[in-house]
């Protein structure tokens, strides 16, 4: 009889957190371990609006998957997931027609685009989603402000950036926004003022859930930098011109970033799986329903809190997941018993631009600003990077 | 009665070197000079493919006007010239409804492209032809790199990039390309053996009228970087997709640079003068057939050698006509014979990439290769730096 087969999909924040805590504590012979990614790197998502706004080199945001398992341990993969099978037990790929068979299955694959039914999201707006898709907005602006510069109609819809969603990462991208104009306009020979930034959000508030004086303090300093915030204000649709909003009126704009949210990844849905907005509710060992070989971890996993209301999904959580999860799994591996996973919230924070920030931290959120909070985000990013790589790769990806 | 007035249209080479051989010889009371440019900067035609290509920072190939002028002898508008009406004698600008009248014109515009009958050519290709446009081509290249990357199809013309006109431009633009791909790949994730580069000539030679051996060798280094060349190939077409060539082969390329020579500017054409491709064959004062007040100097000038053959327009013969027409200006003013003008042409040197190059230098056209042609071309860029600004504007330039 061969070992037990573990199958990771996905090397984001929960799936690399899971290997490598079962590369760890696991011996040459107790397990079998793939892990399946399509890029042969990890990213950071909590980092991608930095390369979209053409602030950090993209580079800064990923590191190798090689240099992060211990090959001898764990068989890399590279590779599409196109779908799998939890009673078969197997994981279809792109790549081969042979289907992979597992043990024991993690899901770990990373969230889709929620579009809340507007039309035309995913064929005309760019995406924060992956390092392709970050790098493809810094591109897409650019271009734009050569076209502006280049040709004599001087229109100045190639100037205006919509930003669909006001949420956290939204913030986030229009931070960093404000902070690459100034060097953009003048790379570009573009008057400041000829830019336009029009955040747009369905809800009654910016960035909401998260504490009215710290949305205040950013949108604030953001208004303050030419950022033009509407709220209560749904898209219905995304066109090769601009957005429609709720009502009718159109905003003209050659650059629509949509940022409103995600939802689960729909091969959860395929797979026959229950599902809230393409999440699956966990049991407390992260089980999906009925399965007792199929963890769900990160974006795709719906954890609720006491008051029965959903955590949103966070890199935060999906960490945690993981390294819980490679625990339990040594556990059941070894004849032992798993132990809940309860999230154990540490607190938020949301860079604007370089230099300040907002945020919580704590068990009694303690509300953080400015410069201060600016650094803790640093600290935040550098502490994945040291428990990825270390102290070298946490100072060489610093960017204090 | 005012004083004589002195209109130079343009700031390149040529108009450049009027003006300040004009600000340095005349004193306060002698005349009234004053610059028309479409910028507030001048830039170094000859080093565009530099910025197109990706390998120089733009602004490295402009200086600011202000800092080239004396301001208490020469007036600056930064305006566009329309039309300009040598029996009125006055200029039209495009800003202003008042017509500039003067007494002395020099013509120093630049050029137009030629697209020799090839349709689509301004619709659909891009141009090496200012700043805007090379910063235009490089963004453009990037931005459907971008695309290939991010999306699922990879679609491999996007990657294609076809350059019309394998003369001196072309291929000094595409070796910078070559320097360029290998950066340009690893920041995209892009294979280089996907990128094609080809090179497409209506001529029997890559580099027509240049020496048999100094092509060879830039044909030889060029497709050993991976460039196809195709001579005897005439472009019928430039289309949203490619190039139609002739015999109906469609090129398909998401990246159409199109180099296929210049032509006069088309203002010459409308003001009644005789020309030929758009160029004024002037006399040996650089004076427009029938004018004694008009002067055309730069690629808008056709000069005949012993032969009674035109000289290509080079930057070279336009700055020794601006050169030497301050100096006849100065002439006329204080009464005095202008001197005629005979060109002396001190050779030609082609960068193929940072590091080497081709050229012939001297009397006897002595050939020259690899790094020390690339030193002489570095030499020639850095003596028109410390022309405009001396030694410390020379330093500031300097690529070596």
């Amino acid at each position: 009889m061969g070992l037990p087969k573990i199958v990771v999909m996905g090397a984001g924040f929960g799936g690399l957190m899971t290997v490598r805590g079962l590369q760890k504590q696991l011996n040459h012979q107790e397990a079998e371990i793939t892990l399946i990614n399509l890029n042969p790197y990890h990213y950071v998502t909590t980092q991608l609006h930095e390369p979209a706004a053409g602030t950090l080199d993209p580079n800064h945001t990923r590191v190798a998957i090689d240099s992060l398992i211990s090959r001898d341990k764990v068989r890399f993969i590279q590779d599409k997931v196109t779908g799998f099978d939890p009673k078969e037990k197997v994981v279809r790929l792109a790549g081969t027609e042979e289907n992979l068979s597992y043990d024991y299955l993690i899901c770990a694959l990373g969230a889709n685009t929620e579009t809340f039914g507007a039309k035309g999201v995913l064929e005309n707006a760019l995406l924060i989603n992956n390092l392709n898709s970050a790098r493809m907005i810094r591109e897409h602006i650019e271009y734009n402000f050569a076209r502006y510069q280049a040709s004599g109609e001087k229109n100045e819809e190639l100037l205006t950036i919509v930003v669909g969603g006001a949420g956290f990462t939204s913030v986030e991208f229009v931070g960093e926004l404000v902070d690459r104009l100034p060097y953009l306009c003048a790379e570009f020979d573009i008057p400041r003022e000829k830019v336009k930034i029009i955040t747009i959000e369905a809800a009654p508030t910016v960035m909401p859930g998260f504490d009215k004086e710290l949305v205040d303090y950013a949108v604030n300093y953001l208004s303050g930098k030419g950022v033009d915030f509407r709220i209560n204000t749904p898209i219905e649709a995304v066109t090769e011109d601009g957005v429609i909003l709720k009502g009718g009126e159109e905003v003209k704009a050659a650059n629509v970033v949509w940022n409103c949210g995600v939802r689960g990844n729909s091969l959860l849905e395929e797979t026959g799986l229950e599902t809230m907005r393409g999440r699956v509710k966990v049991d407390e060992f992260l089980r999906a329903p009925g399965y007792e070989d199929l963890f769900i971890i990160g974006d795709n996993s719906l954890v609720f809190n006491d008051e029965e209301r959903p955590y949103p999904p966070t890199a935060q959580m999906a960490m945690q997941q993981g390294q819980h999860l490679a625990k339990n799994m040594v556990a059941v591996l070894r004849g032992g018993d798993m132990t809940p996973y309860v999230y154990a919230p540490k607190g938020t924070v949301a860079s604007l631009g370089r230099k300040i920030g907002i945020g919580t931290v704590g068990k009694n959120n303690k509300k953080v600003f400015g410069r201060k909070a600016s650094l803790l985000k640093k600290i935040i990013d550098a502490r994945w990077f040291f428990i990825l790589g270390g102290i070298s790769l946490a100072f060489k990806k610093a960017k204090l």
